[in-house]
């Protein structure tokens, strides 16, 4: 199938427009200087007609009380708007914060003139401080008032998103589907608290573990049944597969919002939506890596010969989760010991003479093996060095046990990830979620 | 029951000798300076008489040579001297591996004129380097002309297992039993890849995750079959409680001799033993923690009111090892946010509404509460800092389901420890286990 890039990202389906406004929901007043002020802060995202929306949300037992509202609204598969916020998470604020929420959305409709019902709400930032609603609604006020579709506006929506992000990350494609064209476009956010493991119910999947947020919109006719489970594999096969540090936040969340514009048939075989999903999904999710918090290097973790895909999952986990291997890839450092240790631990069956481990260029399957059965190879250091100094590589692990496979998307631990969470506690505005 | 520290460590108990040596494992050579080089590196440690012996070993499914030759030697349950060195793991050695560690056994019991399958073993270090036996038998030799029983031979010995650790871990007690005065004492080393979860079987106990490496000596008389559940019960309570950065070690070993030369009565009430045991234990424990790789915050974590036992360890330790929240102790910042977030996402059952998360000075009972019942208190923010400003201090969280307690002694992330374990791989000598 063929995608082509497009501009816009989030507004480039017909049909959708959106805006991105500063509100001051820090509450940084205006003493902090303007630059640290101006940084959007209140996305709006809108569709010209209701539109069918599925999404994925945070297994966290603490969860956000715009989670909450989204997981309960999802069940009437509806949707004309999204209102989102960073600097606040709306996390752990007991009743008001669910009212909080709900006001949100209630503001959105009231300025978009929407059914309230139909708006869906996100916010990501400091857990456990309450909303400032007077800001809130001042911004969403604001927001209605500049939407548009442009590339700028698609930019500042894709801003307002940002926590500890350095930069905006979207995405859009146009590909076929019915003989129409159709469109689909993305923004989302990461950088810390970054270990998704979303599901549409709350359940738990299987393998688990940012706030890391995405909203998607398509002009594709596709039915919620349709679209729900689509958005469930695009997933499991991106978000849920990151690791920036290993902590699940309490907001995680992915909205798609399809609004039928493009006129295909909407009982078309959605295979190219399917692709286009998971092709838009996993190129976001990379850029949440890429953009983590202190991230100097990305690693792809490949394990094979697992006895089970579960256990790959916990293998390639374990790795990429431990602090010692990610200090050592920050190092450029191919030290597979670190590695093999971080594999025995694992809640995996690993036999140590059957282990392999090895490295590629980003992408490619021409692997350059430092274990072989367990045994050092006799590639030199040097050369192995030299395969860990990129800012991207493949970690390849295969333990010979039976044919589970797994990949995960994780990053080095560097000190400006630890300087960064530290924080300044004589400057509460630097202290993170 | 009163227990009396005294001095000598290792060689407090009657009977017992050590000496500490430089063979120069890591093969520094001659130009790496006279301050580098002189770090001991190869600990013997004797018995006059045939001691009974029990030990605890890691669980790691990569184990390392030395550790399944204790397993089989621990099965006759006698031993004569102990042969430890630093700087090489021999873990993910193979054959060789083996061979080697049978050779170092060897060569003790030659040089001490003990038999062979009463000499056990330890090393920690490197992954995957081959072990200099030259520089071993050499090193052996010229311990066991060093021997002696001096505290300055006990801080030799000491030294000799150190690998990043910045001082060397050592107490001893004495106490009273069945009228006999008996003396217990012991060495210990950690520093990184510091969350053991040690079982006598390597089969893995229901809560788990260093190299640390632990011996005790003792002169009480007392039968393998009362010994060794007496040393799971202490390392259950004390290393099998410790984390530094999550990591669980292919080494983890603590192994305990007991000669009987206090002549007490060997079918004795051995309370005072097993007092005197966890007390050692614990307090090695904690040294560890607190010469963690750039520890500069040391967190006793206390779990209750969970659902089981199981699941306060499983909340605890995803406190524990949460980089977001290891980083908050870093900067002294109270961030329950995080706190609750890690509770959320462990496999512990969490509701938001009835946690409660609390700080009090080391020790103390005396809890200042930051979340009650899911919602802040009204501590003021500066309280709450100077609550989490010292270099120790105690957390509390109630989850308020159960009975399940548990206590977790933990570390924050510094800067330090990533600096330090990137390394340098200009400088092979640099890079960690």
């Amino acid at each position: 199938m063929k995608l082509k890039t497009i501009q816009g990202s989030i507004v480039a389906a017909h049909g959708f427009r959106a805006g991105g406004v500063f509100c001051d929901i820090k509450r940084l007043g205006t003493g902090k200087g303007s630059q640290k002020g101006a940084k959007r802060d209140l996305t709006l995202i809108v569709s010209d007609v209701s539109a069918t929306v599925a999404g994925m949300f945070t297994t966290n037992q603490v969860c956000a009380a715009p989670v909450k509202l989204c997981v309960r609204r999802l069940k009437k598969g509806a949707a004309r708007a999204l209102v989102v916020n960073s600097g606040n998470a709306n996390a752990c604020t007991g009743e008001q914060g669910r009212l909080d929420a709900i006001e949100m959305t209630r503001a959105a409709a009231e300025a978009l003139g929407v059914p309230v019902e139909e708006v869906f709400v996100g916010s990501t930032g400091r857990i456990g401080v309450e909303m400032p609603m007077e800001n809130i609604r001042n911004g969403i006020a604001a927001a209605a008032q500049v939407l548009g579709k442009t590339p700028a506006h698609a930019e500042a929506a894709a801003e307002a998103i940002m926590t500890s992000d350095t930069r905006p990350k979207q995405m859009a494609v146009e590909f076929k589907l019915s003989g129409q064209t159709v469109r689909l476009g993305g923004i989302c956010k990461g950088a810390g608290m970054i270990q998704p493991g979303m599901s549409a119910t709350g359940k738990r999947p299987a393998a688990l573990h940012a706030t890391m947020l995405c909203f998607l919109t398509t002009d594709a006719a596709v039915p919620q049944r349709v679209l729900q489970p689509l958005i469930e594999e695009a997933v499991a096969l991106s978000f849920n597969r990151i690791t920036v540090d290993g902590d699940m936040s309490t907001n995680d969340t992915v909205l798609i919002l399809a609004n039928g514009m493009a006129c295909n048939d909407p009982k078309a075989d959605f295979t190219p939506l399917r692709e286009a999903l998971n092709h838009v999904c996993l190129d976001l999710a990379k850029m949440i890596v890429r953009d983590g918090e202190g991230v100097h290097r990305v690693v792809t973790v490949h394990v094979k010969g697992a006895r089970s895909a579960r256990e790959a999952d916990a293998a390639a986990r374990a790795v990429a989760n431990s602090a010692l291997v990610k200090t050592s890839w920050h190092g450029g450092d191919p030290n597979w010991g670190r590695i093999i240790d971080a594999l025995g631990y694992s809640p995996a069956r690993v036999v140590e003479d059957k282990v392999n481990i090895g490295y590629s260029a980003s992408g490619s399957k021409l692997t350059v093996w430092s274990l072989q059965n367990g045994q050092p190879t006799d590639v030199p250091f040097v050369r192995l060095c030299e395969m860990a100094a990129p800012d991207e590589f493949d970690l390849h692990i295969d333990l010979q046990l039976g044919k589970g496979e797994a990949v995960i998307y994780a990053a080095d631990l560097t000190e400006e990830y630890v300087d960064f969470n530290k924080g300044d506690v004589t400057d509460p505005g630097t202290l993170g979620g």
